[in-house]
């Protein structure tokens, strides 16, 4: 055993930690951050032995008034760590209630990450560290020990963008071994999003597990494309390899993500078991994917009869020169008259598009073109969209 | 436009930098890093205005002496970063050989990742950026446009194991479209690896996609279980939710894992379209995936064609109580007697295993067990891991 013990920290020490001196090591790899109290407080511990201050930022904290160009809105509070012994730092938070949470540490002004925490989300180019507090609507964040569906990253041919393309396929468990035919939720990500978008910081996997168990939610497939058009695949997923990420690609929302949409559909209804018709096809997105959505559905005005639009970025086009752009109004009598069961609207109260999405209720509203409308807490935030998807699922086929 | 604009700018604002003052917001966006030169040096930028020192590590710099425990072995060096100006710090590698490099840096002490690269991996629980500089070997590393495999997480029962597990399986492209049947790969991961691993730190898809297009390697279905059996998926991914991964977790060389491996076996070829024989079967792993490879193939000793043996943790096992690891000299001679087409052990000549690997050498000599040997520079790093792949693989099937 002493032979074994010794070439273990032989590797340890050699492969894992080769930066710090050994006493170091060991006291960090002690510390445990975030600890999640039974009152639902949290601890966050961070060595910075030689650190003058210490700070956490994240979604937990209490918001606090910025001033920005578009005046005063809210952003996310700072806390201070306090230096506690042999180079640790901590900062314990209030009693928090159920949500998945996002942080980062600022030390001496640096914001970086929980170097004990090495779960992370990529949002555009930023990474941020993740934990959940259970219960309530954050159970459907969390893996449960209960039938899971398969997430599959495979590459479709697109003929009108003329690449080999990846998209994220969830299939409900039982689909490999079934013959039944399934519906399909076409979800779209927003601007500085990809393919890795809604099954990552959407936590779709999740959700559609728990919600297919607990019988809310008929199986089916969900499939996340990718809608930035010059890229085939999600930042170091695909043929531009590494490079930094952009908020705003060229051409997300230009038109030509709309008009190659039916690649997308084509590849799907050709390689899986699904139900190949406007009743069993529904689209949703977030901020851009609802901006997505919204023009999808009313430019192929006949395609699906489930719309969800997660604070969409209902936006001017005046710029845009792509057909798709053109007969708004027109398209969207069409898909009126034509039918559908389901147009859902959902939006945060603070979110910066508020005020876009209740000029576009009052178009719809005019047309008397029917929809539902929630209206919820908060921002432009995933928090606000993952439970837009637990409430939008239920309700589909 | 304008507006619209505006609208960006304040999103940009308020939800993707709230914590730096607008100027800090626009700086630090504006640093490339890693910045890879036509000359294959890189250079390396940190926005730290407060800092008082900023070092790099990795594996792209020369190694130094470091004492251990086990005597002197070598360790990846450090470069210090140089302030330039505004608040950025900088450092110029030398012209680099083609490789898949990792990275960190350090801040007054303190180890962390870089901001400006968002391509990031995990080692057990150590998180570092990585880069990837092209031409020969590493060209098998970065995605290419060429037809690409699909990639799917899926679960399966391991009745031995009473849990579904996830599991991470390659299918070569043209896979879901054809009527053939394949051969399998079984590849294993090392101690604190997971089903993650191969697929992440090995560039398993990225290497398969182009073996296979360029003809060297069979098209095969690549099968990349969890090896720890105290868990159902990798940390973050299963019922154990988010938690700090260990190196060594329990239960991971005591015979259990060997035991149940009949589970994915059975699992593969009652779902996959394979040729379900000895002469279709492969199974390789790095570490203590090569510890298994070696139980494994013995234990059910007319099981595989082709082993391949990745710096194998050859360890003793007088601790292991399982009857796994009884009659390992009987079971290894049944081995041989059945037949092989390839039993592959390589290892890098300062792995701390290279010894443990002599030994065992020494001992199929001893029994007249055939087998290939590879000898490479380095030691007990993912970069010898991926080079092993690209050799292993064309020689199956």
């Amino acid at each position: 055993m002493k032979k074994r013990f010794l070439l273990i920290l032989s590797f340890l020490l050699v492969f894992k930690f080769p930066t710090f001196a050994q006493e170091a090591i060991f006291r960090a790899q002690q510390i445990t951050s975030p600890e999640i109290h039974e009152d639902q407080s949290v601890t966050f511990r961070l060595f910075a032995p030689d650190a003058n201050a210490v700070q956490i930022t994240g979604d937990f904290l209490p918001t606090v008034k910025m001033e920005t160009q578009m005046g005063t809105v809210d952003g996310p509070g700072k806390a201070d760590l306090t230096k506690v012994e042999n180079g640790v730092w901590e900062f314990k938070s209030q009693n928090l209630s159920p949500e998945l949470y996002n942080y980062s540490f600022i030390i001496d002004g640096f914001s970086t990450t929980d170097p004990s925490n090495p779960f992370l989300i990529r949002d555009v180019a930023s990474v941020t560290n993740i934990f959940i507090i259970g219960g309530g609507q954050a159970d459907y964040f969390k893996t449960k020990d209960i039938p899971h569906g398969t997430v599959s990253r495979r590459w479709y041919d697109s003929p009108g963008l003329e690449m080999d393309r990846r998209i994220t396929i969830y299939t409900p468990p039982g689909y490999e071994t079934s013959s039944k035919k399934y519906p399909v939720l076409y979800l779209l990500h927003g601007a500085g999003g990809d393919e890795e978008a809604w099954i990552s910081l959407g936590r779709t996997a999740q959700i559609m597990d728990i919600l297919i168990h607990q019988g809310k939610a008929k199986p089916m497939i969900v499939v996340m494309p990718n809608g930035n058009v010059i890229q085939d695949a999600a930042p170091g997923e695909g043929s531009l390899n590494f490079y930094k990420p952009v908020f705003m690609a060229p051409k997300t929302m230009d038109g030509t993500s709309e008009a190659n949409f039916m690649d997308i559909i084509k590849f799907v209804e050709s390689n899986y078991r699904v139900h190949a018709d406007k009743s069993n096809r529904a689209i949703a997105g977030l901020s851009m994917g609802g901006f997505h959505t919204m023009h999808i559905s009313r430019y192929y005005p006949d395609t699906f009869d489930y719309m969800g639009l997660f604070s969409a970025a209902i936006m001017p086009r005046e710029d845009a020169t792509n057909k798709v752009y053109t007969d708004i109004d027109g398209t969207l009598k069409t898909q009126m008259d034509n039918g559908y069961k389901l147009y859902w609207i959902a939006i945060g109260k603070t979110d910066f598009l508020f005020e876009a999405n209740k000029e576009y209720r009052a178009k719809l509203d005019s047309m008397k073109m029917p929809y539902e409308y929630v209206e919820s807490e908060g921002g432009h935030i995933w928090r606000n969209w993952r439970v837009y998807l637990t409430q939008f699922v239920p309700m589909l086929f």
